[in-house]
């Protein structure tokens, strides 16, 4: 092993890493691999790195840091958190100013700005990237988002790009994201829609199980036909390809498996920020507590020995309430991708982030969980009006809506009267008719706030920023809106 | 003035620090009044507080203090934030061991846990209280929700239950409601249910004057007639006398006042702790988003022009709607207060907060913005099962929720049909069709996140805990959970 060889180190052999150090060397890059507990160096060497003359192995941070070329690459794939900050210490001794650093695992992006802003003060370069694709993704080409400081993309680029998935024109699923957490923003904002669209497959899944009695066959024959058309998606094909898998007994390993989901954060990191950002990202946080609620599943068992749903049976067109339920589907992925994307810019606004929205459309186009054709009408939308300020704006997802409306509705009706729970597919609709509102009951809650809290109000007729309070009573003392805020 | 004759200080002499005074004084009890801006306490002493022997006012803290009979208690009614910290520093050096801090500001709970824990250290008590029922409650009588240290509660029970507001029964809506953060986390929760409950109303206004085109002055007889039944409260009460209301030129006032909501950060801080701690608070959420979605008013105009809705108008029996509405509104009500509950038992298990759920109800019941009939229920509720796990598996709440179901779905699929957004009644509905359902879709989420992710799952055959991992692909390599996460 020579000095100044190698292209770029990576540390942390989980399944990730590895997959995405065989990934850099398929693609002509020498990788440096590094693990804390060294002996799965050796293992990965060993198998599933065998015969690559291109991976090397280290056994310490400095044999690994003595490696590359200059200036330096090293990327973490390391537990977000504390183990990104631990390791950042540990390199720092071993690297030197223009040297770059790479997390690429999946940390908040408070921290991904900290430590850019850190590291940039020492002199190096720090990326923050979001990885999706999971195990196969980081394998055969995963979605990258990389952000942080600007001096690193160009040392990086060519990597990324190479390893990134393409999509169908050949385009690679990576490009800048912008300034420091930028990109685990945007992956942040991708997890949390990939929760929303995770949510809306399962709404319609229990909407065909429960309301139309479809059997698991019939259930996989009908996500298989959906991927066929414009809900086209790896999301709809697993779901087909999951229902088509049987247990060792044959029966399908779906129904066996227990209603409570999990979640890593993600998700609820999105939510949080809508709240804090003030943007309506409803369908997300939907899809968030949906999670939660299944997670209580004994005191879901139990409650459904006490509390009563209504009587109704499905009784229409059956094939017409599929068709139903497919557009109402496509129609809510819209609001929550529209969602996604006001949060995306109001993040950029509040965080000075110069945002590039068609391309990140293009990042998640392939190679991620959320990949899609419907990503490809995004970046077309984004090409027709590059300053777009709402995807619902957009003539092609205008029309969409338009046309899946009446669909929608009536999904929405049923649900309402079959006592199925749609929570995802019902905020949607509530979101659209509410943002197509000229007029909001808003006037009354103002009034409200005024009244108790002396909170003071705009009126309709007089400029934006003069503020009115009414002594509604006519009683109580001053005016002025008080410092405490019930 | 002599040295140690007076009970208490209060800091902050905005509209409600000053109503708490003169509530204090009502009382007999002795108070010292300061503020930074010292002319506002000759102002306040001069007018507001004119002849009234047992209000003093104080140039300074130190003389503030001095006025003080010990153990000493100060309270400070300044913005929340750094200004509490500020002077609690001031205060710091006039004090001594067993003294007492009081915040009466709309603190949030994590600093006054920090608060807390700091002057303990240093042999001091400090108290976080709720404050509610706005300027009108601080003068009459409020809502208080003390927490913080329980030595602490012994010093100041007699005057915070004597200014305090009282039931229909004569009890104090006043009591100890835990340790440290626990008095301001049931205020946050209170506050949240208060969006809630506005989000709920402004829904049944929006109902009817867009579904039903009733009048302002109909729609003020109605809420009038409500009031006198189960929907019993201040927020039916004032919503009420809101619509009444004429401005100069004799139009409603209401009609004048733009619909863009604000917000003061106590209903954001309720949505962000249920995500954080995963409980489905959605109605809550959904009542933040609201507000969000209703200040970008501009937009919503422009988008009023180009995105359509449905044709539908109502045709059915309009007083057979208004009874629907009316009982969803009472439903939903039900299922935000449930959620609200999930979340302080939950919020207590990861604090180690012992709360008394039947005196919070009290504490509710009287002086604060959400009072109402229906809080003697929940306080009934409590009585009857102390332990109760969910106010739905409440007998009472169970039989209402049973009988209001069918006007309840009516409602919200006439509001999906005209194309009004109702998403604080929608979002109620789905999150008890959800509760009640023994099987949720999750399994095919269970399945999605473990096919591209390998995040395993659990199996309804299998004991719980026990995890599984599936290679769907059968390509791929190691089967364990990465420690990334996608």
């Amino acid at each position: 092993m020579t000095e100044g060889r190698a292209d770029i180190a990576l540390i942390g052999l989980a399944v990730m890493g590895q997959n995405l150090i065989l990934n850099m060397a398929d693609h002509g890059y020498t990788v440096v691999a590094f693990n804390r507990t060294v002996s799965t160096v050796d293992e990965f060497l060993a198998h599933a790195a065998a015969g690559r003359k291109n991976v090397l192995g280290a056994h310490s941070l400095d044999a690994a840091v003595e490696l590359l070329e200059r200036p330096r690459k090293v990327m973490l794939m390391v537990k977000a958190g504390r183990p990104v900050d631990d390791f950042i210490e540990l390199l720092l001794p071993h690297l030197e100013p223009g040297d770059v650093i790479i997390d690429g695992g999946n940390s908040h992006f408070p921290d991904t700005i900290r430590r850019t802003r850190s590291l940039e003060q020492q002199g190096l370069l720090y990326v923050g990237t979001g990885v999706s694709g999971g195990e196969e993704g980081a394998r055969r080409g995963p979605s990258l988002m990389p952000g942080g400081s600007p001096e690193a993309w160009p040392l990086v680029k060519d990597i990324f790009q190479s390893i990134a998935a393409k999509t169908p024109d050949g385009e690679p699923c990576c490009d800048w994201v912008g300034e420091d957490g930028a990109g685990h923003y945007v992956k942040m904002t991708h997890n949390g829609i990939e929760y929303g669209d995770m949510q809306l497959i399962c709404e319609a899944y229990q909407l065909l199980r429960e309301g139309l009695g479809l059997s698991v066959d019939e259930l996989q024959q009908v996500f298989a036909a959906w991927n066929e058309g414009e809900l086209d998606s790896y999301l709809i094909e697993i779901t087909a390809h999951i229902l088509g898998h049987r247990d060792e007994d044959g029966e399908p390993l779906v129904d066996k498996i227990l209603d409570a989901a999990g979640q890593k954060g993600t998700g609820k990191w999105t939510g949080i920020s809508s709240l804090d950002l003030g943007v309506p990202v409803t369908l997300i946080a939907e899809a968030v507590y949906a999670r939660s609620l299944s997670a209580m599943k004994d005191e879901r068992v139990a409650a459904a020995q006490v509390l009563t749903g209504p009587d109704a049976r499905f009784d229409g067109d059956r094939d017409a309430f599929l068709e139903d339920v497919r557009q109402a589907l496509y129609a809510a992925k819209i609001v929550s991708y529209t969602q996604g994307y006001m949060l995306m810019r109001e993040a950029a606004r509040e965080h000075g982030w110069h945002l590039n929205y068609g391309a990140i459309a293009l990042m998640w186009r392939g190679g991620c969980i959320i990949r899609s054709a419907f990503l490809g009408k995004i970046e077309e939308a984004f090409d027709r009006t590059p300053d777009l300020q709402n995807l619902l704006l957009d003539r092609y997802f205008e029309d969409v809506v338009t046309r899946c409306q009446p669909s929608w509705r009536r999904v929405v009706t049923q649900a309402v009267q079959l006592g199925i729970p749609v929570p995802a597919l019902s905020t949607a609709l509530a979101f659209y008719d509410g943002y197509r509102s000229a007029r909001l009951p808003a006037n009354l809650l103002q009034a409200q706030r005024d009244y108790f809290g002396a909170h003071t109000y705009e009126r309709v007729d007089r400029p934006r920023g003069e503020l009115f309070h009414t002594n509604w009573t006519g009683t109580g003392g001053k005016v002025a809106s008080s410092s405490y805020n019930a």
